[in-house]
């Protein structure tokens, strides 16, 4: 039996949320007559205090459909060095765009209003690119899933306010940091212009991601939408899906993060890992000694755990729904095996 | 009940197709571990006899993805000015590959190698735009379902081969016109470099393309498919419904065609309809006299049937695997009470 | 000495023009420091009675930026099959602005504001492309010198307010029109949202074409021309042209317009000429007999009179200020020598 | 009088230069006709020992034609945060390629082959950006005018060849570098695929620059310039001015040098500067303290003269070639007058 600590993508619908999917209603959404889509887009909506959602197939289009809808090519995007968007959306953003990024540089994706205010563009200078989004990420992918200070997020809010700049926020993993943090998506939903978040991540879904935003910024999203390829028949299947994790599969993610830290702490206490990153959800990053790296991704081989390697010797592990407390036992030997 | 003749996209799984959907083995797709979109992938590739296929949340994607593989920005595709492509993709093509379309005039969608030929601009004039590629859809939509003859894509083909310019086929309905004239996919396979086909359409799935073609074309796909925002997980489930349709839902795309025919002769014996475009597969397009045009559209919705108005008095009816024969029977009853 | 008829580009500038470049004060324009560029900028603003006017390298630039201004990526332009932005313009639009052109089958470039009504895409389909620009060409190049009705210029751009697009005239050629039809530039400043002309033409310029417009849809225009790499530094020296040109070359287009008439004249009586489009401005477009074509083309070569071969044998003489009576005489035996 | 020592851009032609101007023999270039220009591209492209050179409007049209030579939308272009790419072409970059910047943190815009390599995206990994170009300029402008080391450009060369990457020098001031570290045009035309170079900077023309490159990578340059809007009729006034500009005015940029240093030197004794980056060529970047800062331009100011505020109390002065001794002499006193 594989443990597979790669990525919380890789699960597979529960039986129960299977069952959900089989039994929806769908219809042709492109006619906008899937009832399943209609209710999952308007759940989320409501959840954020937003007017509109819309379903996409992946976070990524969802992403990019934003950073469309808040800019023209040539623009430029201001986030964090770490950042998905630019990083691992295949250079979508110019490429969908025609936007560039400007990248500051972080503390684990994470960055302070005042890095913000530096990075702006003066507006009439059109040597340079024009200033119009900022986009964070919570949690931080790269970042370890790191949690970002909600005053923080506020500051940078009012500083978009101020200079007429769009805020987004990639929510991929947003449902991660309100359960860590306690926090609610009303408070998000106040916060941002735009929030995608992701079902097929900690929620245990197999595809979708949904975008929300008011009308006025929204207005447009279908069209883009259409225009990337994102426009699906009877996919009520997948929304489905979605709105069962969405009443079954949020609180549980306490869980992932309480085996994530558990992890850690066992690798914190390991001679041969040189550095564990602060957990503060389902995402553990460390680092090994040059020495023992290899040995140490043979013996998790050899037991069927998979995990990301992220080059320079630092390594991913990402607890998810199907990740059991008996697997965790499994990699604690594995681990303490190697002192 | 309704009767929806509006499109063949309305369809919505039969029992076997969404229990074939619920049993299939998934697993991430973007880590290319979904072995029902594998086999989906490796099924389709061999009947068109090209090296590789990849699917898509969309046709729209698909044929997105296609264009983009064969040119630059700037470069121009010549097409029918009834190309879905350039009509029906939200300008997508100069959106996502920042391309022109160089419009053929051509007959209910189709052309004649001759035209392209006259289509072609001077590579070394640089005024002009590059012609890079010339793709063709057959069936033709917009063309009401009308089939190619073989003999002139071959003549576009050889064309195409001399100057040096891409062809691809979207196929959203391929299927039928393989069924109407008893083509093969494996002579398509040869004809094109490039071929999307569409899952959801008479085949009858909920979602899902696929775009086939040999490795040194379709190299860059996956990449486009990424940036475009189209790379899934679990997407297997879409893919079984795809799998259990090519094994089921082809051969019986005759039983449509014949439902389309037998209503075009209806339709042609009805003295207030002005004409009936010649039905060779699924779509059965014609033209009311003015002052019957209201009344008629009134009856339809008067019995709940529900058919495509194109605008002009020309409506479209399109016949699925979900029009029975007792539909049709209604609808009948509601033509021949109009006389 | 050779009798350049190919285009009315190929003027070089007159000794008092050259005059007036070689004392032009320059500055550094990419500061906005050069008064002669500023000067001429600020004339034909006035002219147009518009509030902003920005000077370019060339009239594609120009015409380009003006799209750019009008459109966002994704949306249509509507213009001739003629359209000079479609044909010759490299695949711009497309490359530069991401737009479709939807075009019109007009006549000699030139269509009705009923034909733009039924070119508009309905905005709220969002499977088509979003109309927001029409564009006209006058006079029309590829039309031959062919002059817009004025009348049918203002209905277009009461059409273009009704469905709030956006109305770009390509004035490439409209000081000819001008002069022709005996318009002003303020009727034309007052039907359009955006004009390109250009210095280089009829107006014997060595470069530089001007765009103008209100503040509002200008305001960007020195951003666009920035990336496009238009921001020139000392450019008034081809500025100094232009104000030399506006006070001078404007009137005498007539003469030119006159010899165009008269060869005209002289092909109409031609046994070997199937046909001569009518003559307005400055342009002769005229199709010879297949027998004769050759024989034709060799006695003017052996003449050194260089003209356009349009292809089909059709071919194209421009008049211009380079062009003297003894020229023409010239031409006038090679014409007649052929009968 | 003013003393501009804003940038080098602001020099107008000599009379010796203005006469070559306007005795230059032009033609229509957009056919390739005007003899200034075609004699200017030949001189150019010899000397870096390359088979074709372009004429361009701009440095910034020649940059963004190089980049899209060498990328494809989607693509990642490796350059320094200061790179005037990046930061000063109004976002083209993305805006014309659909390219973005990974940018390297060097050392006054200069990096090693080291940083390079560790910037280089993995080409299988398609959720990242596609690596396809490096991007040097030599001499740096937000730099300050340093110079690279010829041996570490070599590596880089040398890298790209390994990894398949285009290499583009920015040589906007490259005939600083060239005088200042006595190197020649042809090694640097080995090293690289593409050189822009700039007329109108040090050299004084008044507008216009180069990109040259072999026949392979060139042969599309004219089409995208077409793109641009770059392509203009009887530009040999410009080109003449190139002309003599290559022939008389590169190794008096040493004068330019020298003066740069022995401001540099006034600056360093001044108490009330804090610190002068090392002048190599042209450039002179210093920072003020804050408390001194705003005395020392009101001084400046009330002599007219004219230096450039980068902001955060750094200052910008750039010698050229209007810059007299006695204009040194001017500013001498001004400093010292401020102890």
């Amino acid at each position: 039996m594989i443990i597979d600590l790669r990525s919380d993508t890789v699960t597979k619908p529960t039986p129960k949320m299977l069952e959900a999917m089989m039994q929806a209603k769908v219809g042709d959404d492109v006619y906008d007559e899937d009832e399943t889509v209609n209710a999952l887009e308007e759940k989320i909506a409501k959840l954020f205090g937003k007017e509109k959602a819309l379903f996409f197939p992946s976070g990524t289009m969802a992403n990019q459909t934003a950073i469309k809808l808040h800019t023209n090519p040539g623009d430029q995007v201001i986030c964090d060095k770490y950042a998905h968007i630019f990083n691992y959306e295949g250079g979508g953003a110019s490429f969908n765009s025609g936007v560039s990024c400007k990248l500051i540089d972080g503390n684990r994706g994470m960055f302070t209003a005042k890095q913000v205010e530096e990075a702006i563009n003066p507006p009439d200078f059109y040597h340079s690119p024009l200033t119009r989004l900022v986009e964070i990420e919570n949690t931080t992918n790269k970042g370890g899933g790191a949690c970002w200070d909600f005053d923080e997020i506020l500051k940078i809010k009012s500083l978009c306010k101020t200079h007429n700049l769009g805020f987004h926020l990639d929510g991929a993993r947003l449902w991660n940091a309100l359960v860590a943090k306690e926090e609610t998506t009303e408070q998000y939903g106040k916060a941002f212009d735009t929030i995608s978040v992701c079902l097929s991540k900690g929620l245990g879904c197999p595809v979708g991601s949904v975008l929300v935003g008011d009308k006025a910024i929204m207005e447009n999203a279908i069209r883009i939408r259409k225009i990337l390829g994102g426009g699906m028949r009877q996919v009520g299947f997948l929304a489905a899906a979605g709105l069962y994790a969405l009443d079954n599969n949020i609180e549980r993610l306490a869980e992932d993060h309480k085996k994530a830290k558990y992890i850690a702490e066992l690798l914190q206490q390991s001679n041969y890992v040189k550095n564990v990153e602060s957990v503060e959800t389902n995402i553990v990053i460390f680092e090994l000694y040059d020495e023992t790296s290899e040995k140490f991704l043979k013996s998790l081989s050899d037991n069927k755990i998979l995990i990301t390697n992220m080059g320079n010797n630092k390594l991913r592990m990402v607890t998810h729904l199907e990740i059991t407390d008996n697997e965790v036992d499994i990699l604690e030997n594995v681990i303490k095996s190697l002192f």
